[in-house]
């Protein structure tokens, strides 16, 4: 490993933190709470950590995919840790294991939350919660893509780690340049969702949070009850179709820019995407009207707004879905786990992901039958080559291998069977809420310490698609000769 | 497919199971009960049904995988359909759906039930009930092994679907004999744990049924409460014990007869086996006592019977594990997922395999770490080849695939979501019990015809390891090109 250019890398990582805090403490200036000193001491902290890091000189100019990859998976954790600082010092989250997990939900766009109460929190620091997930969305490494070649750091490495999916299609030959059209996009539908919001008739200030916290496909709102606080149809609406846009491959809008409609439908994993959330959709409408849970409208209503925030791991609500039937509860769940495209900022195995999967199973059976044709799998017209394959498969077992680990420790908190299970589903695909304790009405403030660790590696590991996390756990990673 | 080699093969196989209810008949004479006729119709009917599908002519003598598979598959469905004529005539069990349930459970030894009362059935049919599990064991096929390459079926197809685990080692190089071997280990075995019931007191009849539960790891008993009727402490060290080693890969047992100690603790998996137990046995007991539910004793006691029972996927019960903590309920879940060795009669995912998956998830780190360098995955020090490896991430995937539309079908009954869940990984993994509604105390009869239907797809699927079941629903495989 190359310390010190991890070091200086994380500074500048760091540094740009910490003037991303200046909105907020803009924020609470002008509404004139008790939380801006709180924020200069973040601010004036983070700037100078990340500054002294930055200063370390990089003996070497080796930096290797793993280099890349602790970079990518130590940020998180940094960055999660100065995020703590606003709530921290603020002593709206007095114990450092909530404001750590509370940070960590909001850089890793999860949406889960520690607070039991959210209406009474300061203005500025409710912007800050709902922030970290508009930076931890694209990657606060994307935003960063065109400072850190100036260390040595080879952007395409970073990339690796960074973006979401099987596999990078690379936008534009310049790295630096991708990053920025994606930023770009970025802040246009963030913006246009707040003009949107607006519109509806919603406050700026809530139209900003709940932009910021679509965009990252967080969930973080700044009411109590979430969304169903505005009981206004027009609203959930534009949240239903801005939630739904972000969970598209990115790569697909930059098609648009370059007048390629065409591969927009055309592409399996969108139709997949799209196709899933009808079929979800339809079912759940049925069954909630069939029961009599809610008229045939407000079933249509409520399941299509569930679908779009679960699948796409954002994690708004509605209602309070851990009352409906056993059917509809379980497709929540499962669309937790599949969650949106890949190349989006939403969580969970990604569509893509599961399409291959299913043509994988699909070709086992296939072998069988015909045991001496030539059995390819393919996507979009091409034939998918076997290690991307093979990772897919391995990434399915991680991520199931890291669920049951994780569920045997939050085991030892004593909850219930679903509270225990969804809440470290919820939590490993960037959801937020699970069911019962955790449900639309609940919160991870009652597990242990322990048990928000666990949480909040999850979270972190789930984000970065499972192996950036791994490797620093791994010892081997640290070996002195892989300096 | 070759339709008639397989309908001939079929014949045979039912023709064997109407012989083999010939001792439940003679069980059923000794204790005078009123069974007996629905054994002689019973036994009538399956031996003519057997004998018209045998006379059936083969005009092509191409056998393929594909039609071994469908063998397989169907063979499971016919001798389930078949074994559940004495439930149904003598009117134990008067609903079909059920009849078909309670016979599936047998064969495949899942030792699921939908019975609410067992003590009071006749004798007779409680043997045949346990009979299907030990037949169901090694496989009604495997005893047919000899049999069926007198119709031109090459019994190296039957015996790939047929053999557990991702790769079968040919014990010796004729097929016949090998099957004959497994088959007198097997029945050496259970002989001598029946005689092993008898010294520690246990009734003739009772030591034969719990035997032959154990040799199949099915766990139907033909006591209400299972094994804890008996409050011994013998009868459950023993059971523990013969359950143990029925989860043992039987090529093991067969190298000791060739001398070859070393190989059987050198063996990589059973040392995973054995290492797994031990380690569950040891949370559990600490838990159990820690939390004061029983003596230090007494959580031992409870904790390796369980274990055992449970890993091995038999399902007997001394206790209701559904009142245990949740640490310790969880750990019983996993076991049931993974199951005990490949080529044993044991159920689940098998030892082998979640090895294999765990080297694999060591592999894709280290590639990262070291990019350059070549990574192959060992196993007892040889190199697994890649499609192997493959293959064996690809039933994980078709594992969770299954489970998951399983449980999304059987939510239409509106159970609580662990009786759901539970429900189809007790029948996915041969188990038997799950937790809640079909905890130790509960059972399978509440659930609806579609999901009765669904967990019996479940057993056999797992039962025959997931592909040749995939296989018979495939329209692929029936397509005229294929005959």
């Amino acid at each position: 490993m190359n310390y010190r250019a991890i070091a200086k890398s994380l500074g500048i990582v760091v540094f740009i933190e910490g003037v991303c805090m200046l909105p907020s403490l803009l924020v609470s200036l002008i509404y004139r709470e008790n939380d801006a000193k709180a924020f200069v001491y973040s601010i004036v902290i983070t700037i100078t950590v990340g500054l002294l890091l930055y200063r370390i000189h990089a003996k070497s100019s080796n930096f290797y995919t793993r280099d890349g990859f602790a970079v990518v998976s130590l940020s998180w954790i940094l960055v999660s840790f100065f995020g703590s600082l606003p709530f921290l010092l603020s002593r709206t989250i007095p114990a450092p294991i909530d404001a750590f997990f509370e940070s960590v939900s909001g850089f890793s766009t999860t949406g889960a939350t520690i607070l039991q109460e959210i209406e009474s929190l300061p203005k500025g620091i409710l912007f800050w919660r709902s922030f970290t997930h508009w930076m931890g969305g694209m990657g606060v490494l994307v935003l960063t893509l065109a400072v850190l070649p100036s260390v040595g750091a080879s952007s395409f490495h970073i990339m690796k780690a960074e973006a979401t999916g099987p596999s990078t299609e690379k936008l534009v030959p310049k790295l630096g340049q991708s990053a920025k059209i994606l930023y770009t996009i970025y802040t246009v539908l963030t913006a246009a969702q707040v003009i949107f919001l607006l519109i509806a008739g919603m406050p700026l200030y809530d139209s900003l949070i709940h932009a910021f916290s679509s965009g990252g496909t967080g969930g973080f709102s700044n009411r109590n009850l979430s969304v169903s606080a505005y009981g206004n149809v027009f609203i959930e609406v534009i949240i239903t179709a801005f939630v739904l846009l972000f969970g598209v491959n990115f790569g697909l809008y930059f098609q648009i820019l370059k007048g390629n409609f065409r591969n927009f439908y055309r592409d399996e994993e969108f139709r997949f995407y799209i196709g899933t959330v009808l079929v979800s959709v339809l079912i759940i409408t049925l069954q909630l009207s069939a029961k009599g849970i809610f008229t045939f409208g407000e079933s249509l209503r409520h399941s299509s707004f569930q679908v779009a925030s679960i699948i796409t791991t954002t994690g708004y609500v509605t209602t309070d879905f851990n009352l409906w039937p056993a059917l509809s509860k379980c497709i929540l769940m499962i669309l937790m786990l599949i969650g949106a495209s890949a190349g989006s900022t939403s969580g969970g195995m990604k569509c893509i992901r599961i399409l291959l999967l299913f043509k994988i199973a699909r070709r086992e059976v296939a072998k069988i039958i015909h045991p001496r044709a030539v059995h390819t799998v393919k996507s979009g017209g091409r034939v998918v080559d076997e290690d991307t394959l093979s990772k897919t498969l391995a990434f399915f077992f991680i991520h199931f291998a890291i669920l049951a680990i994780s569920v045997l420790v939050v085991s030892l908190d004593g909850k219930d069977m679903t509270s225990t299970v969804t809440s470290v589903i919820a939590t490993l695909s960037n959801t937020g809420p699970g069911l019962e304790i955790v449900g639309p009405t609940g919160n991870f403030y009652s597990f242990s310490v322990l048990s928000k660790l666990v949480f909040s590696f999850c979270m972190i590991a789930g984000r970065l698609e499972l192996i950036p996390m791994l490797m620093i756990f791994s010892p081997n990673a640290w070996k002195k000769g892989n300096i």
